[in-house]
């Protein structure tokens, strides 16, 4: 007998929670859509010599290799001189995507808008809350050559629809940009090969707090003057408070170089278009201290973050980057894209209490009074589901009471009975488990009656209260 | 530069197959929750000591093996005697189940009804039509000691219900008994030991044709004499056509064993069930060939051809048995299902031309006459939205033409233009790509006309004619 588990570092649900997980997935598939996105789906493994074209990251340590069984015997046989395994699995989705874009690039339209939401593979070191397989939900806009910087200011604009969908609390997008930091930067004499060192300390604001920081900058690697620090810092503290803050605090910045003025004049587009598009003032803010660690994005970055819950840090991030598939193409790529972390969100909503059980998408159990009755039940479920409603039809006669609490434990909230009486009278009995109550109805009012009492809830993308951790995307 | 390329034997589709693949999962999803079935996902690999607990069989030998960097590190330092990998890649969906009932026994409620839609790994020759990565679809009932075997005449109906909802031609679901087949072998002389071999040549009918089989029947292996082997045949020989046949033909068989009887009774009860159900006469047909290679099955066996495309084999195949869990569990898990190879299938309808790639799942193109009109395009898209429509914003300025020539590349219907013109007299243009038509309509009119425009292909689960290849679950 082997013991039945897991592998460490897995998040596996139980129906009920599958449930409650697959309607968060519906609701953001939902609404990516809704703003013309398509989707993408692509293999769980790569070739490696495709996957891993930049060499010893953090994340190529992390990664998983893939192996047949007769690889692996040859493997064996071969010693070290086999080579590395053909095969690896995906680490996030932009890689696959970068791939696919330049493989398929005579066969999209662009900007090509693609959703992906599959799962992806790090092989993290075991710890609560971290996971070696989790599901991102990504979308991006590529341009070929060229992409507006439009583009940019409308990706918060789908990050407050989705959020706003999955109703997981109050949440603001925090908004910076490279070219504003760039040519800040450049202003204070930080030349560009010590930009991105600059921006890997800022971006640590928020874990070593701004005393390390300064330290840090003042420090012998950067050598920055005390004046010079204090500026960066005080530049990085600068936070907006509304849409009309936003653009106050924009303009209260002093003139800097031509970047950093392209940078504020897109800012500036980018506020003027989340108003054009409905988006609350209170969703959004400038934060100067967002940097993003990654050397790739040129323009917009964002972070979403849950005000009820800051410490979690982002779930959902991402930018404009100018350079997506250049290992595969030489056409010129930009695009923009953010990603949520789904399976540590889910994770962390749950750590919080904040994720409640779903009923079962089953609206109804027919129970099975008796044996006669069994063509009846089988009818009546017919005819239910006929009527657009979700069944379970009880097909061995025990007790009406071990029914109802089976159907309470699964979560199915009606139950119907049909017994003789019933079917005499062309009847039924519906009994509400979440209620309590019980109520007869005739047979042929009984698909409309459980139609009725079924909740927006089962159409998906219900409320949910909520918390979660940074999404490094 | 590296050429981007995906690993043989994978399917990646562009977006547009994509919309169409994800409809019919999407069909298929919602049909299995209408019966009353509970999603369920496992991780894609499992602890290669839970995953293959037979040994030596085909199966694994195609099985992937998963290896973290440092696993794989080790590995080369400790030579062979490493042992094997730890992880390995699900090559079915029935043990990850299996696991995970056992695993969770506790916390579920029994009889245990889940479905499950993921994608499976095995290290298939590659071969056109062959994949090594591809979605099943399956749904399983299990019960706790138990399970009656009226769970196994509700699984036609299911089958019957997902591909009437796919659309994609006429279809047979083939039943078969193992216990009619087990009881007949005995009542011909051939002991328990036997039976699972002459199953096993039974099932080749197809493949290798009647003569071969009687052969290898009256050969030196089986050495049964030419009546009973003509007897075998002749028994495999029978099917039936429509419901009062299937009837006819199971009190044609001459009275048997015990355990004959009381598979010849569950077949009766299970074509009873099936007229209760209201499932077409046409939809299923006895046929007493259908052997289903694998040894667990105990009762029902299923599968389903598609009318018009006999020569593709089962498109979804199932049964019943009495065993699911027993590496894992002391407790009985007796259960009952099928599994619908969904790559296989798109792939096979893909080549015969059956699969229409989708429009886009978006509704309309908001275009963008001019830059002074991007605050109204953004405000009138978020209006079709609110209205329920899927719209993506044009966002730079373009030749109309362009934009037309765009909206038509990525499958979008109906592009909406507001010119200066326009919005002063509060109209809008709609262009519909499909049939060439342009009206003016006015603004407070324009998310009804497009929504009445919407066909009913939109809301997924259209039809789409058919054909497809043997699933062997």
């Amino acid at each position: 007998m082997i013991k039945p588990r897991t592998p460490p570092g897995v998040l596996e649900l139980l129906p009920r929670e599958q449930v409650a997980f697959q309607r968060m997935l519906d609701t953001i598939r939902r609404t990516f859509e809704a703003w013309g996105f398509l989707p993408v789906e692509t293999p769980v493994f790569e070739l490696s010599e495709v996957l891993l074209t930049k060499t010893g990251g953090e994340t190529e340590r992390q990664v998983y290799f893939v192996q047949s069984t007769g690889a692996l015997e040859k493997a064996a046989a071969g010693g070290a001189d086999a080579g590395p395994p053909e095969l690896a699995l995906r680490f996030d989705l932009t890689v696959p995507l970068a791939r696919y874009v330049a493989e398929h690039e005579h066969e999209l339209a662009f900007p090509f808008r693609r959703y992906q939401m599959q799962r992806v593979y790090r092989g993290e070191r075991a710890q609560r809350g971290r996971f070696r397989e989790f599901y991102q939900c990504d979308i991006d806009v590529i341009g070929k050559d060229t992409l507006s910087p439009r583009y940019e200011a409308e990706v918060p604009a789908v990050i407050n629809a989705v959020f706003e969908a999955l109703g997981i609390g109050e949440f603001t997008i925090q908004l910076n940009h490279r070219k504003l930091l760039r040519g800040f930067f450049a202003g204070q004499g930080i030349d560009e090969a010590a930009q991105p060192l600059v921006l890997r300390e800022i971006d640590k604001l928020d874990k070593r707090g701004e005393e390390a920081v300064r330290a840090t900058l003042e420090g012998e690697g950067f050598g920055l003057s005390p004046e010079v620090a204090e500026r960066l810092l005080a530049f990085s503290r600068i936070r907006s408070s509304g849409h009309d803050d936003a653009l106050a605090k924009l303009d209260a910045l002093d003139p800097g170089t031509p970047l950093f003025e392209e940078g504020r004049s897109e800012l500036r587009a980018l506020l003027a278009a989340l108003k054009a598009l409905g988006v609350p003032g209170s969703r959004y803010a400038i934060n100067l201290s967002i940097a993003r660690g990654l050397d790739y994005y040129t323009g917009m970055v964002y972070e979403t973050t849950l005000d009820a819950n800051p410490d979690i840090g982002s779930i959902c991030s991402g930018g404009r980057y100018d350079d997506l598939a250049g290992h595969y193409t030489k056409s010129k790529l930009p695009g923009v894209g953010i990603s949520i972390g789904l399976t540590r969100l889910f994770w962390q909503l749950r750590e919080a209490g904040l994720v409640q059980v779903a009923d079962s998408p089953v609206d109804v159990l027919v129970a099975l009074f008796d044996d006669a009755g069994l063509d009846d039940a089988l009818a009546v479920s017919q005819r239910l589901r006929a009527a657009g409603l979700k069944v379970e039809t009880q097909l061995e006669a025990r007790k009406l009471g071990k029914q109802f609490q089976y159907a309470d434990r699964a979560g199915i909230r009606h139950v119907v009975v049909r017994g003789g009486d019933e079917i005499a009278r062309g009847a039924a009995t519906v009994k509400d488990l979440r209620s309590g109550e019980q109520f007869e109805v005739a047979i042929d009012a009984l698909a409309d009656a459980l139609l009725a009492r079924r909740g927006p809830a089962a159409v998906g993308g219900d409320a949910m209260p909520a918390s979660t951790e940074g999404d490094p995307r």
